[in-house]
């Protein structure tokens, strides 16, 4: 994987936008200069690795290869969980091993992990409370600049992996599950076209969530009326459920993380 | 308009800042890797294209030659509406055609427009709810890389345009209308410095809006005493209403949405 | 300070996130089109200035040298305010003469001062409301490319300072106080780890703020239990004091505005 001049770290975490994700710019400038950065997300409900690990599934496929993405959602800082660097699907991922790279790593078979464990490639003295700014920062910034990570430390084998649910069939049902919200309140589940429309054979859809049913699935938010709940696939060709100009997570009366592993239904209609 | 090593690229949407921002971000850069990224608005409220609209007008005079400013507000995102590129003010503007670049159009006379129309152009597959990521970016990277934009479609000779109201007389009092609310709920009217010195011929101001009336034009927001409403020339050189240390609009009673169409009014006094 | 390819200049201001920020952007890389250009903090209480330079003495440390400070918050702008350029701790600092860089003055005895006073490398026309476009991004843009800021204007002797209290020693205690919140409601503080060390020589840490009693000092937040207010040496070496997983400014019932001044007191326990 040669690094262009031009290497991209994306940054993810929990901190909100502000003072601690410009210290981690900071950091990864100081080490490589000509990084390209950009902001995925730091307003993630605090320490919801969950939904960490579907913003980095999300960016998978649109970063171009060598992006190096660094995501910080981390409850155990400065207790004994360890940091990894994860070469999978032509890129590169640094962070807490927690979960948070569970999709990433579950995509790609060939995928290889390396503890963090030289602290020569970490910023001196390493805080126990910020290791986005001392350890992950720098690490990234290193992968960014070419450092080949079997240099970070031994290969790690066993990455602590979240529970990430597959669709299965269930008698004349195939049955997904939601795996989070989107800012909007829409909920993403993990049933992708190909094994929808496989399914269907051509018939209709009925789609059934938390006791609502929709009918048919549009191609686009804009072909429902406002209000309506609508399922679509959607930017990924994942199976999305959305109101129409509205906030779906909010009128079924849930939080964002409430809705992970909501039972997700779809048959053939007529 | 000879492209820069480092050529800009702007972006403006209503996704919030986070992860669809992100996402086009890793797609300008993997077509245009020395592109300059500079967000200018992602928190507009949710298809409001008029907002839209008025954050790139406060863009246009501060920006490079050669900019390239995508923008994203996009009910119609799946549906018939068109995309297009537009060249004028010595920039380049990129997104739906549904009035979003309503001003920038209205303010250079050679303003051209291209309709977004040569699929070669964009990221396949496209999906039918992300423009912004499939069609508009990768637009804006190519422009942005030097493209020629007569290559992305036909000239496109009747862009949708907004209404966009300009200031009148009316018996001995001069009316404008108030365009939109910024974020400190700061009313932005459409009465430009020139218009209005020029009506006064050195008379001090009266200024009423929805029953209120200011005496006198300040030069500064810290001139009046915290609380108090006053009115003044912005940074654009447009008159502007705020309440002092507060939030007119809320004071007001209405929602930035609202306030659009208000009527100015300004008169001479003694 | 020689100014690499690659000069660094950070944002700070109390606008949010969104066009302003993005116009002084533009300003900076139509002057300087190869900075980087990195945002520190957009969401300081609207015209805190106290906050702001708590922003600032945080960032110290973390960028590379040269790099290029401008913060915006700026209650005066319009009166007779002077701005400023600040050369300190190797990095520049550019903004309102109102106290914002008060711990990087005091934190450098060599740090030297410029009153901005040459329009040659302001903005033209300067808008009496905006200063952050017209003058401090200019301005940072143009050290950033290398300007000598002796070229800017006079030596500025007596910058305007903020009280910053410092820390000292009453009977058997040694009193801090709190200096701000970050934005999960943790509070900083004024009393650095060596200083605190050095008065406890070994003993277990009491610390008292607002009739709570802390026993003992955490290594990190995971190691008290949720909802436990903890205190703990923070990222820059400051005893801070957080609820865990939860939000000690709101627990106290204060904004964070008022936090500032409550003292802090640390005694020997058995």
């Amino acid at each position: 994987m040669p690094q262009a001049p031009a290497a991209i770290v994306t940054l993810t975490s929990d901190f909100g936008p502000g003072l601690f994700v410009g210290l981690m710019k900071g950091v990864v400038l100081g080490i490589c200069p000509q990084a390209r950065l950009v902001d995925l997300e730091h307003g993630l409900a605090p320490q919801d690795v969950r939904a960490g690990a579907l913003v980095l599934e999300q960016a998978r496929g649109v970063f171009p290869a060598g992006t190096v993405h660094l995501a910080v959602v981390d409850p155990g800082v400065g207790t004994s969980r360890r940091g990894l660097a994860l070469k999978a699907l032509g890129q590169f991922w640094v962070g807490p091993d927690n979960g948070l790279f569970t999709p990433v790593w579950l995509a790609d078979p060939q995928a290889r992990a390396w503890e963090l464990a030289e602290p020569a490639y970490f910023r001196q003295p390493v805080s126990q409370t910020f290791h986005g700014r001392d350890v992950f920062a720098p690490v990234a910034a290193h992968l960014a600049a070419g450092l080949d990570p079997a240099r970070l430390g031994e290969p790690l084998l066993d990455p602590v992996l979240l529970d990430w649910p597959r669709p299965f069939e269930r008698g004349r049902e195939l049955v997904g599950q939601v795996l989070g919200a989107d800012s909007f309140g829409n909920l993403l589940t993990n049933l992708g076209r190909a094994r929808v429309e496989a399914f269907l054979r051509g018939h209709p859809a009925l789609v059934s969530l938390a006791g609502l049913t929709v009918r048919g699935l549009s191609a686009a938010y804009g072909q429902a009326p406002p209000g309506t709940v609508l399922a679509l696939f959607n930017s990924q060709e994942r199976l999305e459920l959305a109101l129409n100009l509205g906030d779906l997570c909010g009128h079924l009366g849930l939080e964002a993380r409430e809705v992970y592993g909501l039972e997700v239904i779809v048959s053939a209609g007529d």
